[in-house]
């Protein structure tokens, strides 16, 4: 039987109990927004005892099935105020599946002077263990001296100074296949959930651990993953080969890379940070080649990135980072961002919001579009928790209302990912209508990217029909959230139905491909139900700029009709 | 035919229009919201081009018929996001109605290397005039050097370096009687909106004009004038020798005087911050008596605070503003709170917005409760704009979110005026349902308040029907906005039903009583329909500590049903 591990942090109980009937067919992202929507007051304080935080593993989790070790982390989000799931590669949803933990609740604070815990996880249950002597540690830090005392092998989930001062972009760092915490459960700040909770770290110690799990039918689930695996190899070679950051040449091309606080949608540094330069540069300096996230993944879409002395610097050097504390900035020497990566990273930051806050504390003069240093500068102070520092480590909406900036790209209270939604109008879509904020993972919308209606074509930069593409890609993605399931593995009716394969092979029930659809539509319900009752609406408006400034090169305005947008949704969804 | 003044601060170009007759039967806050629902898009940048701030008079100013000067101030606000309208007395809409002019427009922006202007009314309509060299200017030097230039006897709207800076809690200023700029459209930063538009003045000089407003009966209007005149001066006298601070002593013994950030709602040192208290230091160094903000107010609450030298501090030491910067941040020391409120004034901040930021601040451990020294330098530092002067010059909520503070006491970004919603929930509705946030103005619930019901009673300490008792007093309260009257002359039918007779003897129309309430009701809906498109939602959630920490001394927590609040408002204005 799954378990969850749920724990107290008033009174330091952790207590193993058997998944409850309810939550069976739920696994990932379905878990955590099911479980905060049952027990967080929609109206608590993201940082009070009322908010929890849950981890929870998708339900292929530990199988043969390729990218399925994803781990999502759900909590009420400090940065959006709404329902938040981040989910994160690396080492823990692999090792919690061994453990048979399909989730762990974190519930309560304990008192502020009682300092940082640790939670320790293994075979006999979940244990806190009192750990103020890692207070201020960044997260390489921190990696080594747990690995020394819990051993080589242990997964780890952890904040660093940023969650435990509590800022709204904090995030929550995932040791990789190597050890190194540079995986991210980045957006929406809930590293600074876990520090309001007063938990340092979580250590997942499945050493001798065999995965039991069960199959209706093994062989079938086996083979079908194998043959996936195969196909994947073999489509996703450029991919593996220059890692996300091709995405920078490509995103340049159409016109919709942020650049500048999004003033333009094209960089003339792009060539000098895109996925080719990066590939060049690490072979000069003999850095090694792609790598995996997690455990099972034949697309290994991680390059690490090297110094000028073939140091190790960062494994996450990837698309977003890069769009939003390169080009966003105006910056474009690799290396400068490759150190503001593993800065954010170590200080325990989203570097996709710190890209949008600098971005737009650029605009605002604080520093110049370009200058890497002071934007080094910048993150550096983050964990000295002077007034500046708190002002950029609570994100970019913060940052713009402080200095009265009027180009904040920002929706529910969250830094938008790498595509200017004026040249690539479904993404705005998604950014706006997403119970998550200005997430790409939503439902991220590409050229050519198709919906449930393999013949209906759409066109990036004409606001036609985008509401029903950017609700087809969030009812996909939410799929393959729960299933935990990274959707490079394709966001498409193809994939999906061989998802219903799976997971008949696995549990048997028998469900046809309208039931995932049910389920994921299900999913965003309950998602903005929770954020209706928080007080925030289902369609959040476009700011202001993107719908009045043309975007070059393509000199288009966001103007898809916020009314259709309503209609589409409400109706689909049936909300209100 | 009463005017409009259009000015576009783009072209420069200042002309007057004669009011367009679907504006007809709106004054004050009517013609405000109107306005701005008809012109300005919902999804404007407060601080942005096509945002505007409107200026219009009330429909019975310049009348004989007491505190009917009250000038409206509306635009979108910066603080709220949503609609806003703040009220001051002072000299402005006399004089505005001397000039004949029902409103001015002031729209678009000027690029901003043209610097700071002035906008002159006179009786040849408006003009712009290049005033960069005031940048920086406090109110009372700004004051002192226009009078010097424009005559003793203009009367005077103005921003501060606040305004200069575009900080969300930056206020309007108006002169008063004696010319000193203490009388403030504080709310929703106003004065921000200004900043942006570059506008550091308007000067109003309506030297040898003669008032020759139309009456269809004025007789009449005079008579009903004179007898209700001499009623208040009867049943005010009380608010004519203490002034509005007598409320301290009030709200202390009821329980809801906000104290040390809205943490117990009574305050040990009350007595010495109340009313009495403000007399008897005053009579002591020889002050002057009580006097009005504006022509034609019986009542004449207001009183000069002087220094122990008996010189002038300050004569705008409200009830709001000691319960803001005096119990709120645990200080029981007048000469303090009068500082810090002429420094407000100085500076051109919202006394109120800045009571609950520095309460924000002080929870935060940023300084302690009672440090007056603290908080006075901490004002001081505003114009300097360093970080954290922007920080606490942005409001209570941006406050809060800087440093992390679970007890935040605002409602759609403003911080709460000094009323304790657990221990007077009435108010708490009007917080979580007015249009404009957080303002008591909004429907300003007390305990033996009525509503359109004689015969009901409601118990502030108790949540039954009190979204009945709220929206009866928000229409009511909306009702004297659009007459420009202050609401202190009675929030009741009893003075409703006088208005009826004097609009009809003054313009003739024959309206009934529900005719009124109507009007009230329109512009709670238009107002409310503004901020759907903005994406606010019509009712509000209270922060959470407000529903999960009882307040001392009545141990009570706000009960009140956000499902019950969300119908009444629904059924009664027909939104959705």
């Amino acid at each position: 039987m799954q378990q969850i591990i749920r724990v107290d942090m008033l009174s330091g109980n952790a207590s193993s109990l058997d998944l409850p009937s309810k939550y069976l067919n739920y696994g990932g992202r379905a878990l955590t927004s099911k479980i905060l929507s049952d027990e967080v007051p929609a109206n608590s304080n993201p940082l009070g005892k009322n908010n929890k935080c849950v981890i929870a593993t998708g339900l292929f989790a530990g199988s043969p099935f390729p990218c399925s070790n994803r781990c999502s982390i759900g909590a009420k989000s400090p940065l959006t105020g709404g329902i938040k799931e981040s989910n994160v590669g690396g080492m823990v949803a692999f090792k919690l599946s061994k453990l048979n933990i399909q989730a762990v609740i974190i519930e309560e604070q304990p008192s502020e002077s009682t300092g940082l815990y640790i939670l320790k996880l293994e075979e006999t249950g979940g244990h806190l263990i009192s750990a103020s002597e890692y207070s201020g540690y960044t997260t390489y830090s921190l990696a080594s001296a747990l690995k020394q005392r819990f051993g080589k092998k242990i997964g780890l989930l952890m904040i660093g100074p940023a969650g435990e001062l509590q800022l709204s972009a904090a995030g929550i760092a995932a040791t990789d296949l190597h050890g190194n915490p540079c995986d991210y459960a980045g957006r929406g700040g809930m590293g600074a959930v876990l520090g309001s909770k007063q938990l340092k770290a979580i250590v997942i110690d499945d050493l001798g651990i065999q995965n039991v799990s069960d199959y209706v039918d093994r062989q079938k689930f086996t083979s079908i993953s194998k043959a996936f695996t195969r196909k994947l190899k073999e489509t996703k070679k450029d991919l593996h080969k220059f890692g996300t950051p091709i995405e920078i040449e490509m995103s340049n091309e159409f016109g919709y890379l942020p650049t500048r606080n999004f003033s333009t949608g094209c960089f003339e540094g792009a060539s000098k940070i895109g996925g080719e330069a990066m590939r060049q540069r690490i072979k000069e300096r003999k850095g090694p080649g792609g790598t995996s996230c997690m455990p099972g993944c034949p697309i290994s879409c991680k390059h690490t990135y090297v110094d000028s002395q073939s140091q190790y610097v960062t494994s996450s050097l990837e698309y977003e980072t890069i769009a939003l504390l390169g080009s966003n900035c105006g910056i474009d020497d690799l290396d400068a961002i490759a150190e503001m990566d593993r800065l954010c990273d170590e200080i325990g930051l989203d570097t996709m919001e710190m890209g949008a806050a600098i971005g737009v504390a650029m605009e605002a003069d604080q520093l110049s579009f370009g200058d890497a240093k002071g934007a080094i500068a910048l993150l550096k102070e983050i964990p000295k928790n002077t007034p500046m520092a708190r002002i950029i480590g609570n994100g970019a909406e913060i940052t713009g209302k402080i200095f009265g900036v009027k180009r904040v790209p920002v929706i529910k209270g969250q830094g938008m990912a790498g595509y200017d939604p004026r040249a690539n109008k479904g993404i705005g879509v998604t950014y706006t209508t997403s119970p998550m904020g200005a997430d790409h993972t939503a439902g991220c919308v590409t050229p050519g990217r198709k919906g449930f209606d393999h013949n209906k074509e759409y066109d990036v930069l004409k606001p036609d029909c985008q509401e029903e593409l950017s609700l087809d890609l969030q009812v996909m993605v939410a799929i393959l959230d729960a299933m935990g399931i990274c959707f490079f593995v394709g966001l498409d009716t193809t994939t999906l139905k061989i998802l219903v394969e799976l997971h008949n092979a696995k549990y048997g029930q028998n469900i046809i491909f309208d039931n995932l659809v049910e389920l994921g539509e299900q999913m965003l319900v309950v998602e903005h139900k929770f954020n209706l009752a928080a007080g925030k609406p289902v369609v959040e408006r476009m700011p202001e700029f993107f719908e009045i400034e043309p975007l070059p090169p393509h000199k288009t305005v966001y103007d898809v009709r916020s009314e259709l947008v309503i209609t589409e949704m409400s109706n689909k969804l049936g909300l209100k």
